[in-house]
């Protein structure tokens, strides 16, 4: 039985929901797909998340796994395939709340970064569950500057191996998914030396655990990380190694190969190694961004709905506090928001897909737009989602605290999406990066690519809104955040010049214009995505 | 040891530190008598909080049980008193994680609304711990309105008693700390009835649990309303009361008394009722508001000293981040903020213990204004403070994100400020309910309270900084806040007006006008605090 406050004001739409539903869906077909993989995850008792708030950390992470075995099976048993499109109404229904999510990411990593016999080594064992694959990345003292890692993996041309070694406390590897406890393998990043040369950080994969009696492999000493704001279900780990000797064929090595005698061979940019991270954080968009914002919004003004309080007219009942002007300025932007960021996803999504294919091609091009917009769209999306998800959580007063409402673990999950993937504030500055160097090739009647060659029509002309009502007009809105995204651009890239010229040193420089470049970043991003 | 980076910035200093921790905290005799008790405190191995992120929400609850009652041996055992200048520095040295908090609002409620009688009955069980009070206002259906509360208290002149009642679901009493689990005894806020008239809510003692056995007593039930986003050390709780019986001595009768015939008596103001939360809003913001911002960012600004990240020059070491302008930018601001309002929160508890004061003597005359002021500050302190800690816990990435960094419970703990004891843009609204009525009166040129007398001062000038460094004065900023808060609240007014002469009823007219009144009320509150 539906509430009758919600029934009432579901009668008052002005489209048609079944419609709109298909629309977000992509079509009635996906949307038949959508609720038959909804009905078999909700209705199975294993997936079920009804106590998860009252479970300690253990039984969380006990839980997940239990539902990640359940799930294989359950897939089999279904038809469903990791292809398929069940797939990403899966993830979805059992709420991400499920163990080996890094194992994704593992196999992406090796079909990016491997030889087509790595590939064919490594991917049939990891679809079949034969390992379970996490990234180790991060360090304790090193995240987002990945030239800084410190972890190292020397050649040994006499057993054609490579030797990784963790120097020291701050090279510990910390964070991975699934390292904690679950994984038998991981894409490890680190430091390569050949005959004492160092040639930067590449990506080898490196046995944890036996594949026995899961026992950690001799010179691996690893780890839970202990309690987080949320993601109890997952073990993120640490990661000491002490001389872990791999065979020489497992650096991934699509793009960089060590011969047998010890000859380095690169074929494309030192920076493929960043892309899985270019892919991810798209990826994770719809499923740890966009969804949990649609949720807040949905269970918000439902409950805004729901609840009354006050009254707005003597003598009446008390009012829906969705009546109240100050509540509906608060949801109402958030859940078109939602909309927006869920169409614009489907246009990133295709502009990733294309760079992925290219790049599957060595057709290195596309890279630095790639990953500048990749940087640029992660930052904004997140950071506004998660103000979105939080603004949900207050609308609801006291009820919004609890955690039986959903909407604290929403926000303690999407607060990590700032975070994880690169910080936001220093994804700016990347993206900043790219958009002073082509404003300055603009300038210099260079081409620029695609995505920036508003930045070369600079226009002076005032803003064009004669009267209110003119701000109704999209328009408007597409041409000023275009203006201020070339001014801000334009006038950070003077200032830098300036201080240049009066003998400040080019770092210096960089650094006391950050402020100003991080808004020039979001701008640039939010012009683009209007 | 102290880290070398943390030691080489502090030798930077160009005050004494010693003489800012006294101005701090009051004078070197104040600071003396804080180093004890925190001394006290930290080597007391029943007060560790070292593994209270792994414990689950029972055993939090009980060591916080464990912890106040160890604490009332400690006390005597110290020679500390609840009235004595330790007693502050304990609950900050506790970190508010123990038990019996509210068993303070119990005692401070009946000081404020109980007859001399009753105070003589009640406060020495209550210091002698023979009971266990809680505060019972809140309803699962009724937080802010406190009009709409549904409880009864209906007196029977048979029997010289008032008969609680829960009428219906949305009535039962919810989210009272301590009530869960371990209050013996409540102020219960109730309608009441006397022969069939409603007399509005009145606070009531009513006897939840028996002082033998602590089972619940006739007609109640109770228990824990389950998990929130933090306080997983405090039973909050539910009530519902089934024909609870209460002498008629149990009403809190300083203001208002229902004699034996059942005459019912009013000495002074109605909203008397309301005076417990308004002194509790304003004794809130020390200990739950500033304390959180100031640990924030003292634990934020330590680990960007010590965190090395990037290069800022080529060749050079990594860099500390604090050494960044982006993270200047985003933790310095906070830092202002806590010192700003730590000297601004001497005044406000000044100002409302003379109010108190006067109000104990029966004069009513800053109720309102005491009402809007309390209001207005808990809304802005609590807001700036909790984006301030949000702020610090970002600013530190994936380590600010580990419960370990201390920063998500210091996050979810002041969250929780923006919404209890008035949710925050409730708050505001009620602030500018009082502007309103104040800049209407003082326009029919009519006297108005102290704290809105600039309201009758409206200028029309414009900007008076000249140039650059103009904005270095604080004056520009006085000036400029005292101008946007005189202007919102004149066109906000202005715009009431015109909406109710087209024929807007009056409460659509306000309902239209909220989110600028938000504003008014905001920005006015900004003034007075600078």
């Amino acid at each position: 039985s539906v509430n009758p406050d919600l029934g009432s004001e579901r009668q008052t739409a002005s489209f048609s929901v079944e419609k709109l539903t298909a629309l977000l869906d992509g079509g009635t077909e996906q949307t038949r797909i959508r609720r038959a993989v909804v009905e078999a995850i909700e209705s199975d008792p294993v997936f079920s998340r009804e106590n998860q708030y009252f479970q300690t950390q253990n039984e969380r992470y006990e839980a997940a796994v239990r539902k990640a075995v359940h799930l294989h099976k359950k897939m089999h048993e279904m038809g469903w395939t990791e292809n398929g499109p069940e797939y990403k109404y899966i993830y979805r229904a059992l709420s991400g709340d499920v163990a080996f999510l890094l194992h994704r990411v593992f196999m992406r990593s090796i079909s990016v970064l491997g030889s087509d016999k790595q590939i064919a080594k490594w991917i049939p064992l990891a679809t079949q569950h034969k390992l379970i694959g996490s990234y180790a990345q991060t360090e304790l003292g090193h995240g987002t500057y990945l030239q800084g890692l410190e972890t190292t993996a020397v050649f040994d041309t006499a057993t054609q191996e490579f030797i990784l070694n963790t120097p020291k406390i701050s090279a510990m590897k910390w964070w991975p998914g699934d390292m904690g406890r679950s994984a038998t393998h991981a894409v490890v990043f680190a430091q390569l030396y050949i005959q004492g040369k160092c040639y930067g950080i590449h990506p080898f994969i490196v046995q944890l655990r036996s594949l026995q009696d899961h026992s950690l492999c001799p010179g691996i000493t690893a780890g839970d990380i202990g309690p987080k704001m949320n993601f109890e279900h997952i073990d993120n780990g640490y990661l000491l190694l002490k001389n872990v000797r791999i065979p020489r064929e497992n650096m991934l090595s699509k793009f960089c190969e060590v011969r047998p005698d010890g000859t380095y061979v690169r074929q494309g940019s030192q920076k493929i190694n960043y892309f899985t991270m270019t892919t991810v954080r798209i990826s994770l968009i719809s499923d740890e961004v966009l969804t949990p914002l649609m949720k807040a919004c949905t269970i918000a003004i439902r409950y805004s709905v729901v609840r009354r309080q006050s009254k707005l007219k003597p003598g009446e009942q008390e009012a829906k506090i969705l009546d109240y002007q100050t509540q509906q300025e608060k949801l109402l932007p958030q859940l078109a928001a939602a909309y927006a960021f869920h169409f614009i996803n489907d246009y990133l999504q295709q502009l990733f897909n294309r760079g992925y294919r290219e790049i599957q091609r060595k057709n290195f091009d596309m890279l630095p737009e790639l990953h500048a917009l990749s940087s640029g769209f992660k930052a904004v999306i997140t950071q506004h989602s998660t103000a979105g998800v939080e603004i949900c959580l207050r609308a609801c007063g006291g009820h919004g605290y609890s955690l039986l409402s959903g909407l604290p673990s929403l926000y303690t999950k999407i607060l990590a999406s700032c975070i994880y993937e690169g910080e936001n504030t220093i994804l700016l500055l990347q993206t900043a990066r790219f958009l002073i160097k082509c404003f300055m090739a603009a300038s210099a009647g260079q081409p620029v690519p695609p995505s920036v060659t508003y930045l070369a029509a600079v226009k002076h002309g005032k803003c064009p809104a004669k009267n209110k009502l003119d701000f109704l007009s999209p328009d408007i809105y597409t041409e000023a955040y275009q203006h201020v995204a070339v001014r801000l651009t334009s006038s950070t890239a003077a200032k830098l010049q300036d201080l240049i010229q009066s003998g400040v040193k080019k770092h210096d420089a960089w650094n006391q214009c950050t402020v100003q470049l991080v808004q020039a970043a979001k701008v640039s991003k939010i012009y683009l995505l209007i």
